[in-house]
């Protein structure tokens, strides 16, 4: 029987105690260029699962491992939060060291520690925050390959910057989730977006309550029209309120990406 | 016979005019991670190496590229400079586009401009802007593979910085450069030395007028021995005035430098 859940471990465990049985919560950063992203697929390599392979072989236990954000193909991280439970005597500050030195070099584990049996890494956050970066340079830089998304035409800049400040607050998200999305509520609050420009990167921090499937890269691919002066500032608004997927900008490659930090 | 230089030009040139022979100025970017260095080396594939070769099949020519700055095995640069002569009717500001249809992604030309045949990348540089990244986490960040000198122990960042000041102005830098530096004069100019911390991201930005072999590397692993409290940070200045290399720190690696701009 897998343990996935504490239910299950309680119905493992029966009349045990269950004193022995810990909740390890990892925090994780990521270079995503190699990987079918986050969730665990036949037939691809991704993240969590080298993780919990690798966390299955050092416990030897059937490891469940659960992250705070299914990130996609290409999505960097510097913050992932996952969780698992074990009953392996490893002490929990130690799961990084033991990690990392059997990881790849593109995924580290900055830090574990035990978390109360009733945390949750995806049902129990309350925001996160994600960056999104835009090199607006002529040829794309080597030093930002798969690190950035290449925009080579002129941006204005302010209007972007005027744009962004719209998706500020609540409001129903609709227009901007990729039509697989299975979130039930669409609404969602912004508490902190803006746009910044360092020489030719132009960089997207935005963090919120929630974010309903690829809504960050369809945000960043409608600021790029409103950069490219194929759409008014304003026209944000008036997407918001139609909840019209098709009149939002084209969802932007996954390798500008990065989850910065998960909140709890 | 190869064109080397302007003297060798209007030596196969003979009587001819040489209005039709051009001096073309790149400005270069690269991800040093795959490359020998800058240098032509035999059985080594080196950045001038690629662009020679990429430049001799575009113009029909033997082309003969000479950079500004001859950047070690994993070093990066973000404004390498470098020069040749040609007779090929390719738009001077046209090289840019057709290098970069076939050059490796992780090498862009970024810039290519005609200057007077007199203009020599190497020996008309009046200055240099190098930059050297420190990754200062526990753990190597997978985003940092490669671009940063990751040193996990706690480096004591203002002594550093105070170090780092001690470095500006006009000094014999004997003890900060390779045992095989071959240059004339060790006497040079720091103008502009600092050491700034972004996160866990220490970066030590220098300008001069000029560098021996290794020197900026040098300079930066005295910095961490002052940072790591190995060395007080006033020894620099006894350490230049001794002239003695075994007295400076060890060379930092090659993979946390930026060859940021050239200077003419």
């Amino acid at each position: 029987m897998q343990i996935h859940s504490v239910k299950d471990a309680l119905l493992y465990l029966g009349g045990r105690a269950v004193s022995d049985l810990k909740n390890i919560k990892l925090t994780i950063q990521y270079d995503g260029t190699q990987y079918s992203g986050w969730q665990i697929q036949k037939n691809a390599t991704t993240i969590s699962g080298i993780l919990q392979a690798q966390l299955s072989r050092i416990t030897k236990e059937d490891v469940k491992l659960i992250g705070a954000s299914r990130t996609d193909a290409g999505v960097h991280a510097l913050g992932q939060t996952a969780h698992f439970l074990t009953r392996c005597k490893i002490p929990p500050q130690k799961f990084s060291y033991v990690l990392n030195s059997v990881l790849p070099k593109d995924i580290v584990v900055g830090h574990s520690c035990e978390v109360p049996l009733s945390f949750h890494s995806r049902f129990d956050t309350v925001g996160k925050t994600y960056r999104y970066l835009i090199s607006n340079s002529l040829f794309p830089s080597p030093l930002d390959r798969n690190r950035a998304y290449h925009v080579p035409q002129k941006l204005l800049f302010h209007e972007m910057q005027e744009a962004c400040t719209l998706f500020s607050g609540t409001h129903d998200f609709s227009a901007f989730r990729a039509a697989k999305c299975g979130a039930i509520s669409t609404i969602k609050t912004i508490q902190r977006i803006g746009l910044t420009k360092n020489h030719e990167t132009l960089a997207m921090d935005v963090t919120g309550d929630g974010f309903l499937y690829n809504m960050v890269r369809i945000m960043v691919g409608t600021l790029i029209d409103v950069g490219l002066g194929k759409m008014a500032s304003d026209e944000i608004r008036r997407i918001l309120l139609a909840k019209d997927r098709r009149r939002a900008g084209r969802t932007s490659p996954g390798h500008g990406l990065y989850l910065m930090e998960v909140f709890y």
